[in-house]
């Protein structure tokens, strides 16, 4: 099965005579001075969050391919843009407090994104609780908190259950979670950020809250930040013979049959990464906490 | 002013004239053929807390100091030892559930020795809710779950804050928190473990429960088991200094002076540890490790 | 174009009805008591080279299958079975003196097996020196240095230059190398180790001694250990879909023609592992440096 | 006995009566405006080496002790100046090629800078060897190869065997070589950069050329850069109490019989560093490699 954890590959993979999806609405912005393509995912109704698998909500995904070139001026497009979103998607919610969750493995490279990111945090609650409202508007500050709570197999624990824990003894306004994603395109993968005001809600999207991460399982909004780190090994696999395929002129049905034949023998945790994946992971974990102090705490602390 | 953690090292330091203490009992046994030292302060009553700034309870010290040798038959003696101290102080409490709380920042070397403790821990909570009750008893498992929370500066919480959050939402009924000390002695560095059903309470012991983890605070019984890592510089300082100086025969008052013109010039944040504190440390968190995943999750699992 | 390090891949990717390669003998030995598997490939002259694209020489394989269940009597059975083969390789050159060269680089997971095991090692030249010949006998030590020298990105320099200015300055009798491979199959990962006499060879093993390091290159022998960690993705898609072509009943030249379509889209630096490759790494780099230091350092020292 | 590895605190280590030293010239220079203090020591002659205790030639301190504010700007004036000393002192034999070693145990944090710079440097050496003089000049490249060899524990080699092995291979015009020091003042720890055209010379600085790093030993010159990253906790107690005993005017024959009575108890291995080590080493690393960089490697490559 291909798997893809962003909202804007699930809805390329619905064909092309389809183009008009009900409940779900699609606006790209292809940013050529930035170098960068803006795309947001709208899912308007139960109709939509059927097609797609995925929750109603919005989903923006910023495509920053010229990453690779490690420019300075092209980090700090990319840190502001990041922040802007940030900002849409939270509204007003951010003026409050925000707690900033940092899913993942830090042993396990692909995984780490989460719990990088909150290594580079300036949090501020702590301080503003010692030092008081005053010097909180002194320095512009906004109430920061965060965490990186490891993964279940470390913790035994669900994330969902150390985060609600948490939000009830300190009772934040916001959360934002952060965590590494799947993707099926190999092109997208370290350079990729998807901002959504739904949650984390694992499989379909629809029930399973026992594991969500989202206004229903917390009581409060989430916002999900994620990049895509990894490809699954049996993905691309079947992407690239599906289109190879379909480039040969096989039948819908004579594809699906050797797609089943593939399935039989999926390669299970196996994972396609590019050789420089501590390095990528380690660089847009800098932009992403740099983006997200810059929305909480300015510059001059 | 001199720092230290153990209860053992205070107990140390008034005078040998004094050397029955109303409400403090101490315990020595030293045991050659096992090449280790278990000292048992019991503070019993309010006279014995005042004296030695700490709360009632039970103080053990392993001091293990054939550790440098790496032998491996002493490790696992080690192991063995550490694990029948924290069941004697767990009593039957341990058969029920519990959460291990490891404290400190693992980016600073000498304080990280509570997360690297969880890392290595296998936890059995979550296996335990998948399964169910009969696998729990096939594999003779108890429950246990597992934390890093990391430091204030890292999180913006209290460490008191999250363990309390977590405690509500998942319900163990015994904590056990890791942290790393800070000794008088450098003899005592790495190879010194103290275990204490009283938790952690910063300052002189007495009120400030804010920052404390204990039974008062978090509603269960907490056992604290802590090395000491670092000796304060300004300590190691002034106990040289001090010790010299009785050598020398000066009196009580002059010795005072002298180190009151000491600290008048105190260094701030400065530590002594040994040279190889990063492997040392890593030596004495595997060997936490392996005693509570003994006391936990048999072998064969 | 399907990639592969490991001799016994190339011989498996030579036809059946070819079973007889003229100038290339193997030997599969499977020893179902102890779990492993380990083939013997040959190559002995100018035509078994040429067919098989690989100098003259031997190629041990050791697949240890069960490495994944962590039992710690397999380690040591393969930490032995290791021990074995490099002092067959080695013959009597074992008793003069060895530099260990880790290849790779340490801030890449996949890349960085070779510096890992460095890390791992007991060297004794330098005490040797120090000592003299009486403290070699009386430990019954073998003379045993190391580097990890990093990779050209790292240091500007080719691999061979650095090995063999050290070389010339410190005069060992035998050279060994370790370095991460890439396999075709993702089975083999992280537990098949392969031994060869011949060094390491880029490319088609024949001509380009400017990078290879072997006697030719270095003056002295060279026996190169090497770890699958990766499979290349290009080469994970084109065995997948050559096999399923092959099931379906294509032609040899119809599979041809969709391999040259994909061949055209191949995706760059791009590798699958397992999740869990950091750990995996780690496990194998550790069996392998104690595999080589009881070659040459006793247990008692 | 007091340890210090900085030219500038052995000079500040001379009563004051004898200002000025035969063969010892300095020149102090704070720029109030940088905030930074740069002191040059030139040793003149052997009268001077011998007072010393160490090599003729020109040893430069940069005092950075605004560095903890972290400011971007400070940071920028702190690589501008470490930059043009290294210029001073190497002449115009930086326009050949450089190799530049990073001395030191990676695994050891306060021993870890010279691997830390190493691993941060863009190295040219094989790109020009690959695409040639006309790459070189249109990019204003300068030849740069670096290697962090490890310590004699790890590869049980002389760092010097290895180097000079490396320097007959690869023939570079000038060595630049890294280490952490050792300083009698915790001011000066993570934040004073010391370098010297003398190269390293353990011990006295007389004699003990088997150690040695320096032209003698290698052959061509030998630019030595390092930070103190530790106090010697020996010399700290030692430190604290000679400036408290003149204080409490008590002789020079006195305090020497104190200082006699301290040294029978010295502590081995053991070492003052402030808390937050591990990031202070990583800053300080990071300004050295940038500076480096600046010199070989134009920044728009």
């Amino acid at each position: 099965m291909k798997r893809t954890d962003l909202a804007l590959e699930v809805r390329e993979s619905i064909p092309e005579d389809n183009k008009e999806i009900q409940g779900v609405v699609l606006e790209k912005n292809t940013d050529e001075e930035k170098q960068m393509e803006i795309t947001k995912v709208l899912i308007k109704d139960a109709q939509g969050a059927k097609v797609m698998g995925k929750p109603i909500g919005t989903y923006i995904t910023i495509e920053a391919w010229a990453l690779e070139k490690k420019l300075e001026s092209y980090y700090d497009e990319l840190v502001k843009t990041i922040k802007d979103y940030v900002e849409e998607l939270a509204g007003g919610i951010m003026d409050k407090s925000v707690l900033i969750v940092g899913l993942g493995n830090r042993e396990v490279t692909p995984d780490a994104l989460g719990p990088k990111v909150i290594d580079e945090l300036y949090t501020t609650r702590h301080l503003i609780k010692e030092f008081g409202q005053e010097f909180k508007e002194k320095h512009g500050l906004k109430t920061m908190s965060a965490l990186a709570p490891g993964v279940m197999a470390q913790t035994g624990m669900e994330s969902r259950e150390i985060i609600k824990g948490i939000v009830e003894e300190t009772r934040p306004d916001l959360i934002i979670v952060l965590d590494a994603l799947a993707a099926r395109s190999v092109n997208r993968l370290n350079c990729t950020i998807q901002l959504t005001d739904t949650g984390i809600s694992p499989g379909s999207g629809v029930g399973n809250n026992r594991k969500a991460l989202n206004k229903d399982s917390l009581g409060i909004p989430v916002i999900a930040i994620g990049v895509p780190t990894v490809v699954d090994a049996d993905t691309i696999v079947e992407d690239r013979m599906e289109s190879m395929l379909e480039g040969q002129g096989f039948s819908e049905q004579e594809i699906q049959s050797f797609l089943d034949e593939l399935n039989a023998h999926a390669m299970k945790n196996m994972f396609v990464t590019p050789k420089n994946v501590d390095e990528a992971v380690s660089q847009i974990s800098s932009i992403l906490a740099e983006a997200l102090n810059d929305c909480f705490v300015p510059k001059a602390v």
